[in-house]
């Protein structure tokens, strides 16, 4: 077992130094210097230098005074799965420690802090978790220049969009995520940290999405939390924006970073925090044949908050309308579009000015996703009729005044 | 009111002549010889020509010998309004006469009989209406050596993909739809017919959806019905093969055909015809917050067919994880993905391994609308045990092998 030792191999006709990563593929996967992985399938072993100490040593990092400070919150996810080197076991510690023994690269932008606030899939986060991520958050854009977040990429770009609408805040706010862990020699890992680092502390006061731009390890994108989504279910440049430019792109490993579009900058807003969400509201998908019951069900449930997403420019089928009508009485009716990209417009055909006639929203260029967070937000914080009113009106950027994508 | 007469104008230094269209922008708005439409903002009005007859002469089309026979079958949808010239309504009339009076290219491409099913928007279309309309293209594939099926964008996709499992096919079937009515000087009609005209009497035996490749007048993509979606809510080339290649490209003018990747060639498959479907199959968007309750729901009434739009590589909540199981035991689950991009492959995480323990299928590379479309037609002919079995493999090009996008 040459797993967890530090090795010299020949390869490709070159020399490779590392530490051997657990593999499941067969292949010798290397921890490389760089803190890249690499995999080889054929090699040969030259020589065994030493075993790595699993523990890190701890409270050697001293802080640089030039340096800006960056609090990383981990919520978990594949970018916070840390491999025990020598047991292969996934672990669920995260220190400061851990972080710059695995990235050592980023003591050199900023000094780092860590929490662990989750260490759970990202497919069971709940708004309730929001909530308290958004309040911890809060908590340290008050002592910090900017806040990491770490968390598993499936519903990233829904908490990303919780914590937009719920903070407003002066600094940078960036979560990142990995699409490969970090035992795999193409993880994306180190890179979407690093990327992430240097956004932390550029001039920019809103909630980004920050992951590979291409599936190269060339740049990363931050994307608007209320304007991305998750586009591929394995890929490393997964994320994209949708009807919206990407805010800016980071170079690697140069790190430079080149705006792209508007954006809040450093200092423009004030700290405030709005920690309510209701937790009532749903979000359909229509297809033929689906019938309009499904939203009885709900609205005989409590729910008062409501987001389809209809075909083309917002529809849905004509015997819908009666139903909408009724619920819109007493509740908020956002229209959304399955074609994600493209804006709402009813009032082309029959189906949509019959729609906005019963009183159901147009969702302008929402994302569907977006639009589910935005009625949790507003209905929690104003009430019904006051979210009626704001739905339609661009707040943080998740709605784009012309839609030129 | 110059609407429906033919008129000579001198706009941006040169001369056009065609028949004025109604406008609602205030622009006037010319159907030129080549049955295109022209909007100008300035123009000077040189000569009233004539007025243009609202009728067009029928039976006056003689057939060709030399060229093939295609049948096209109107469904409604933006393609198949016409204005009347004179009083710029909406007419819902459709016959050879007015398309290729309309389109007058397409008689060099082949004879053209033309049948109306349906004057309906796509949003109304339900599993009843795919029956029927796989039922006439059947019988009209017996006679015609191609079929067009003019069909609204909205849910042109769920057509497609109900026609092309419920019919196994030796001639081209193609689904033809316009963004822009023909009344705007933007209209892909034409073209978009003109194209899929081709495509009708090429080398090719499967159902097709023919549209705009790019924002330009210069190519339409064949894309496969079973692997085709609206990705935009207004844009001309809205359709986008997800997880495959377009089958073709059609250039235009020239209507020159490359084939972009494999295809059931002309003649290779029988012409048979199963016109079961199942209605009680429910597509359901997972989203943090959403209870399982939902899947209860829908199988207290009667659905035993439920594709699940989960997040990443197919997941939900660890919470939903019981209900699966129960409802798998007289039920099929299958899971697909909201990414829409990607592979399912629950193989890699905790959630995903208990949700193949509980019995939910992958949907492997199938688009969400495509697996409930497939579950309709599997379980609506086979039952829910051998459906459990099909579901998996690929039928008609809506799984592909790899997933190199």
């Amino acid at each position: 077992m040459l797993t967890g030792k530090r090795v010299k191999i020949k390869a490709k006709g070159k020399i490779f130094e590392g530490i051997v990563m657990p593999s499941f593929t067969g292949n010798l996967v290397l921890k490389l210097d760089s803190g890249y992985n690499a995999g080889f399938c054929e090699y040969e072993l030259i020589e065994v230098l030493e075993e790595v100490k699993t523990q890190i040593r701890g409270a050697e990092i001293s802080k640089r005074e030039d340096l800006p400070n960056v609090k990383i919150i981990s919520t978990g996810g594949t970018i916070a799965s840390r491999v025990d080197y020598r047991t292969g076991a996934v672990t669920s510690q995260f220190t400061a420690e851990e972080i710059i023994s695995d990235v050592p690269e980023i003591a050199e932008i900023c000094n780092v802090d860590a929490e662990l606030l989750y260490n759970i899939l990202s497919e069971n986060m709940k708004p309730n978790n929001w909530i308290e991520l958004a309040r911890r958050v809060y908590e340290a854009l008050k002592k910090y220049d900017g806040v990491i977040i770490t968390h598993g990429t499936d519903t990233m770009h829904y908490s990303a969009s919780a914590v937009a609408f719920m903070l407003s805040t002066p600094k940078p706010v960036v979560f990142v995520g990995a699409q490969r862990s970090s035992d795999r020699p193409s993880s994306d890992a180190a890179m979407n940290l690093l990327c992430s680092a240097k956004l932390s502390i550029s001039d920019v006061g809103e909630v980004l999405v920050c992951m590979h731009g291409s599936t190269s390890d060339d740049f990363c994108y931050a994307h608007r939390g209320v304007k991305v989504r998750k586009m591929h279910t394995s890929r490393r440049d997964a994320f994209h924006s949708i009807n919206a430019k990407p805010v800016a792109r980071i170079d690697y490993p140069s790190l430079n970073v080149e705006w792209l579009s508007w954006r809040f900058k450093r200092g423009e807003r004030d700290l405030k925090l709005f920690d309510k969400l209701e937790e009532k509201v749903v979000l359909i998908k229509f297809f033929p044949g689906l019938g309009s019951d499904l939203i009885e069900y709900f609205h005989s449930k409590g729910y008062r908050g409501f987001v389809i997403e209809g075909t083309g420019l917002g529809h849905v089928s004509t015997d819908w309308i009666e139903t909408l009508k009724k619920i819109c009485e007493d509740s908020i009716v956002v229209m959304t579009s399955q074609c994600l990209y493209g804006r709402i417009c009813d009032r082309v055909y029959d189906t949509g000015r019959d729609l906005l006639k019963a009183g159901v929203i147009e969702g302008e260029d929402l994302l569907p996703e977006t639009a589910l967070i935005k009625l949790m937000f507003l209905i929690g914080n104003y009430g019904i009729e006051k979210a009626k009113k704001l739905v339609k009106i661009n707040l943080v950027g998740e709605i784009e005044s012309r839609s030129d994508y």
